[in-house]
C-alpha cells in the first residue's frame, strides 16, 4: 500500500481550474472560500492509497477534486463491503465525522482512481462554515446525501438476497463497459457485497448455468442482457 | 396510527425547564437560540405515532425534548428495520435531511415512547447555523454521529450472522429490565433486526433447545445468562 504524498499547489491558477469543473464549489465565491483555498494543500494519490488508516488520526477538511474515493468497511476476518463513493467535488464525509467526533472509529478509505484531494485546516473549515452560506448548503447537502446513501445501502443489505444484489452489481458493472465483458475478480465483488469470495463464485456459477452470464479468467461476459434485467427485478 | 398533535408552548418556562436537563442544548445560550426557541412549538405525540409518513413533507427542525423516536426502513413486502434511536437531546437527522434534500426518500420515524419534540422553522434553522457557533457544533456532532451509527449498523448486518445479532438484541434488551423476562413479540425481534417472524421463531427456538432462553406467550425468560454472554461474543 503506497504512502499519501502531499503537496503545496504548484502554480497558483491549478486549483481555480480545477474548481471551474465543480460547478457546486465554483459557486462558493466568498472571499473566505479564497481565502481557505490560498492555504490548503492540494494531494495527489495513485489508485489503490489507503487513505485513512484504522487509527490514524484525521486532521483536515477534504474534498475529492478529481478522481473516485471509495469508503468501506472491513471485519475482524478480513470481510470488507463498500459503504459509498466520494465523487470529485464531493466531501470527504467519513474524514470529516473522524474530525468532528476526534474518533478513531474503523470505516476506510482508498482511492479506487487516481485523485486529487484538497485538504483544509480545520479551523477555516470553522470559519467557512460561520461565515460563507454557499459552504454551509454545500456541506448540509453533502452530509445529508452520504447518511441517505447509507441507510438505502443498510436496507439494500438488509432486505435483499445476496443473488439480487450481486444482479444488480453485474448490470452496473457493465453499464461503465462499452463491450458485454466485466474485468473484476470474484474477491473485488465479494468485497463490494459484505460477503465472501466462496460464496460469490458459487453464486456467478449459478448464474452460468442458467445461461445469464458466462465466466472466464479475470472477467465476466454477459451473455443475456435481458434475461440479467428481469433478474434484477427480483 | 394517530395523528400528531401540534400546540404552542403552554406556557413561557416549559420548554426552558426541559432544556435544562439536555446538557447539550442547554449550553447554547445565543439570544438567536432563544429567539428560535420562542417561534418553535413543543408537538406531544403518545408512543406509537409515527412522525414522518414516506412521501409526506418535512417541513421543520426537530430536535427530541423527551422520549425516543426509532427511525426505521421498511421494504415492499412489509419487513422492516430499525436505523438509529433519537434520544432526548438529539436532532431529528433524518428530518433533517429530508428538509435539506427536500426529498421524500423513504425512511420513517415513530415515537417509540411517549416523546415532546421542539419544531422549529427551518429559517430560524439557518440563522442559527449562520450566527450560533454552540448551535453549529451541537448540530455537526449529531451529524456525524447519526453518520457512524448508521455505518456500523450496516457492517453488522453485513457481517455479523442472524444468530449473533439476535442473542445481542436478547442481552441488550434484558439489560433494559429489572428480572431475566424481557416483554416483547417475535415480530417486534424481526422488525429490529430487518428479517421476518418466522426466521425470528425458528432461531429463538433453536436458543430455548440448546438451554439459552425460555419462550412464554408473549416474553422471553433468559435462563442461562453466562451462556448467553458467551453465545454474544461470536
Amino acid at each position: 500500500m503506497r504512502e499519501v504524498e502531499g503537496c503545496a499547489f504548484p502554480t497558483r491558477d491549478k486549483p481555480v481550474a480545477l474548481l471551474c469543473e465543480l460547478p457546486e464549489l465554483a459557486a462558493i465565491g466568498d472571499d473566505v472560500w479564497r481565502e481557505a483555498l490560498s492555504v490548503s494543500e492540494v494531494i495527489t494519490c495513485p489508485a489503490g492509497t489507503k487513505l485513512i488508516e484504522c487509527g490514524s488520526s484525521a486532521d483536515k477538511f477534504v474534498i475529492v477534486l478529481q478522481g473516485v474515493v471509495k469508503v468501506y468497511e472491513t471485519c475482524e476476518n478480513g470481510r470488507e463491503i463498500s459503504l459509498y463513493r466520494v465523487n470529485s467535488g464531493q466531501v470527504c464525509v467519513l474524514t470529516l465525522t473522524r474530525l468532528l467526533l476526534r474518533s478513531n472509529r474503523c470505516a476506510q478509505a482508498m482511492a479506487e482512481q487516481d485523485v486529487r484531494l484538497l485538504a483544509m485546516p480545520p479551523e477555516y473549515f470553522n470559519r467557512l462554515l460561520a461565515e460563507s452560506e454557499a459552504f454551509r448548503s454545500y456541506l448540509m447537502r453533502s452530509m445529508a446525501h452520504c447518511i441517505t446513501d447509507v441507510i438505502q445501502l443498510t436496507a439494500q443489505v438488509s432486505f435483499k438476497h445476496l443473488d439480487l444484489r450481486l444482479a444488480q452489481l453485474i448490470r452496473k458493472l457493465s453499464s461503465q463497459e462499452t463491450g458485454s465483458r466485466i474485468c473484476c475478480t470474484h474477491q473485488t465483488i465479494a468485497n463490494e457485497l459484505g460477503t465472501t469470495r466462496e460464496v460469490v463464485s458459487r453464486l456467478l456459477k449459478e448464474l452460468e448455468h442458467s445461461g445469464h452470464i458466462k465466466l472466464n479468467r479475470g472477467s465476466i461476459e454477459i451473455l443475456d442482457r435481458e434475461k440479467l434485467e428481469d433478474l434484477c427485478l427480483g
